[in-house]
């Protein structure tokens, strides 16, 4: 109790005061395995950067920035405020809570969202920054932590054109594409539908090259075939589930790095949850998410989804 | 060419023992969608066909081609026999049957089986031609009755590479492609896995792009998203299964023309037994096929597969 | 009926103080086509009734019951307060709003909630009511419609046994059995694996009915050998989906009254939420939620579940 | 040909003679692990036997059995001839083979299969034997090896009604019930209907039960819920997948015993046929086959099929 009026006390006195007038370009909020990359880049390219998360030490992590006790505070005097959370309901609290971004954010400054969310959710933080008079976007990435790291993510954005116009400068000093979906929530939504159609594509070329491998095809032959052929996709032909068809992808380094499966399922339970809300079946989709839960309950959670190959092969 | 002639008098003037004797280059058995428009492609450049189907007025519908009785006729003193026919019992039956084609074939002629079989039937061809001393190829098709058309036709090519170096040249004036796909039945295998591979991916990019429409997005947009970014595969970039999205695909002429749904189906119930028969789980696959059955069942067994777009519309 | 008409005096001359004062057995909070059911047979029992519903008319439909203005006045002075709703948020929304039933519930009265929701919604109800010192159950119901007209229903009962031993004697009379399923949120888990169970069954029993027809069986035999096989379930000697195979049931009545498609889709969308949040499989259950999902694609969705049998048969 | 001649002559002469003309009640031909139960049963309830085995170990398995050396034999001066084999394609040839069973019956015997084999083989067979003037059903089993020790096996009998009642006797000595299910292949085909729901249910069963146990529900709490509610199946009541629930079951015995998850996956391979070739789709029948594949892919090929209820709990 003592402490925490004598902090009160320094707030009103001193050094806090001071924070929260520090200006900066960019208040970064969600210092995870994403987003200390992404902010890592911004400051590369010169960006001055205020960041937060809930752990202390994981805002530390990114160099050069100054690390806020709140986002009110992160999202105080800075031209752009980001944020990279997992889920929904996390990006909500750290918008409207006592100490939020609403509260400290500039009316002149922008919000963008870049957390793979509900598209429900996402359309619910346009209707309540709208209300604040607010300019925001959903800007989910594709890239993984292998293109936060490299600065080639793809941003998917949802929302007014002009706004995403203002934002791109910061955009593309973390990412290599910027793609405009459509209005509120459309770029979660444009993620979602993507990811649906890339888990089932992938255990479809995993069935197919297991498959042949078992009635004892050669899989560099195989897979030329499919290549030229109409079953031709990115997981054929970019990041091929079978170990040594192709260097450098998960499926030849033990299926380490990549996308990993518990979080392909977490986007395909949120595409479930979208497809229900509009009515749209979704026959493989919903199939291949169970593929997925089934794979994570034989030890796959953490390894890239193209293990699913592995998983075919079975254990006798 | 003078022995040709000669033959053509006896023909004029004698019996029907002399024609038996009628040499050509290409015996073409199973004059069907596919058949007609593979001889056709034969005799426009410049082969010489004997032919034979049960319906001697579809054998008849090859211009300028002998129609002949039996199996055995068509097989007699020619270079090449191609087989073109609707299952593996069917082609076993053409091969031993009394008046079949190894009553016919001269041991220095070859035999190719064009036919989407099971592989184990395609195998088992393998063996018998190879007891019987003929050299045997299983070479099934790609690209459906207007690849067949065109001359476009892609062949997978199961058998010795040597033989498939002799058939080349045939191959070539019937299809735009050939793809040495392994050992004996090896054609009908990657055909099958690749089919199995595009019947999930086709269904995918379905499930997606609905999934997309009913939350609102605009399509055109969604598919330039999914064909820049990891979903994208030949059911979104080439045969796109949303009407509109590209002209000449089967989705903008009513999903008719391409690769029927009851066809697409027949390859997966024959990818079921084989994935039966060597224990390799196809759990999207298998999910396909049943997909394929139900659309058929709803009055798209002769539409293009990709009508499973409309499907998932539904009808309310 | 004088007490009534006494009351409506004392609304007309009197205030809203004694309103809320007016003592009851019942305050029942959601009166759709369930809550009327069940509310009119606590009236019939002999109970007193507040009742509460956003739509005042159907708040009414009650018959004999006060009709009230607010959660929190339907929950002041009973001795049980009753919420039947459409999902988890609803409910919260219901027990923590300015006006609602946490300010008025008296801390001797008991509070349940029927209400499908989801398990995780039902545990967070638990936890509230806990910090606010209410005894809460959560009693879920199966028996539909016609259970809750004809006080059959089954209430599946989660939470303290004490407290489900007082409230015994109200469910008594809406219902005919009471399962005690366990701890906090129990009565919703157990109703969700039930549901998920008996919506794949279902789909088992057409799926089997459906090949044996096509096959040319006839059903009353197939039926017969099933029920005394190990194919037997509720599905197939209780609630069989083929018309005239037993009297009484909705597949002999048009496939109307029972179990709307859509409200089973409803609850194996919540299996899913579930099962994603503990990491449990559930392989046929997702697919049959898909199915469930399709046939309200195709106009299904007010019928009985059981016309999957329908369904299946297709329109050709 | 010297050989064969001398053969003949010992024939002739001596015990081959005899054992040609050696009458018997039943010839029995398949001595596997059903079959040689099923023979040791007639044997005890008195009958005498001839029977065949491709493996002579297996048919002198059969106590006080005559053992034959050709399937003609076995058929020889019998009342009933029985076939207990793997597949219809066996059985065909054991019924037409020049040492086969059409040789040596009389027209006077009857002839059943009690294989499990695709409704459609089954059709051939009536067709073979009606053209030759023999009696036949086939008559196929449920019950196991279980049922086969214990005399209690059901048997689904498809053909004429008048041959049923005769065949009945000899039935009701290998097990407990017998079912008419209709004309020819009718047995087959109600077996198959009734294992594909089987299979579907059981996977059912064990999905909710998992679900309830990773939601921390005591499972017997939530098997007497189900048990008593819309989810209760054989499944369920009779042979519950989960350890410990009931006794004398598979799941408590390590999952030793029952029905192998290879032979219910050999089911729903013909149940998968059968379907493609009457147009029945079978949405969730074909995903069961896919799981007790993969099942078998994870080493549970040999164990009972309840066994899904421990693949579902995976392996973390």
């Amino acid at each position: 109790m003592f402490q925490k009026r004598f902090i009160l006390l320094l707030k009103t006195h001193k050094n806090v005061f001071q924070q929260r007038n520090l200006s900066a370009d960019v208040g970064f909020i969600g210092i995870g395995n994403m987003g200390v990359r992404m902010a890592n880049n911004l400051v590369k390219k010169g960006r001055k950067l205020k960041v937060y998360d809930v752990s202390k030490a994981a805002a530390q992590s990114v160099t050069g920035a100054h690390v806020c006790s709140t986002p009110e505070e992160a999202a105080t005097d800075v031209d752009l405020v980001i944020t990279m959370l997992p889920e929904g309901a996390t990006v909500k609290k750290v918008l409207t809570a006592d100490d939020g971004i609403l509260k400290g954010i500039n009316k002149n400054s922008l919000l963008i969202d870049s957390s793979t969310i509900d598209p429900l959710d996402a359309q619910e933080l346009h209707k309540i920054t709208k209300e604040a008079g607010i300019k925001f976007l959903d800007t989910p990435v594709s890239g993984g932590v292998i293109g936060a790291e490299a600065g080639t993510l793809t941003f998917m954005v949802g929302g007014d054109e002009g706004v995403a116009k203002k934002v791109e400068p910061y955009l593309m000093q973390m990412g290599g594409r910027i793609m405009h979906c459509g209005g509120p929530g459309a770029g979660q939504i444009a993620k979602l539908c993507n990811n649906l159609i890339l888990g089932i594509s992938m255990i479809g070329i995993a069935e197919g090259m297991n498959l042949g491998a078992k009635m004892g095809l050669d899989l560099n032959t195989l897979n030329n075939v499919i290549n030229t052929s109409t079953g031709r996709c990115w997981s054929s032909d970019t990041c091929n589930p079978v170990p040594g068809i192709m260097p450098n992808v998960p499926a030849s380094n033990n299926y380490d790095g990549g996308f990993q499966t518990k979080l392909i399922a977490k986007d395909l339970a949120l595409a479930q949850n979208v497809a229900v809300s509009c009515g749209a079946p979704i026959l493989l989709g919903s199939a291949a998410h169970q593929i997925f839960r089934t794979m994570a309950a034989y030890g796959y959670a953490n390894k890239d989804f193209s293990a699913v190959y592995k998983f075919l092969q079975g254990q006798n």
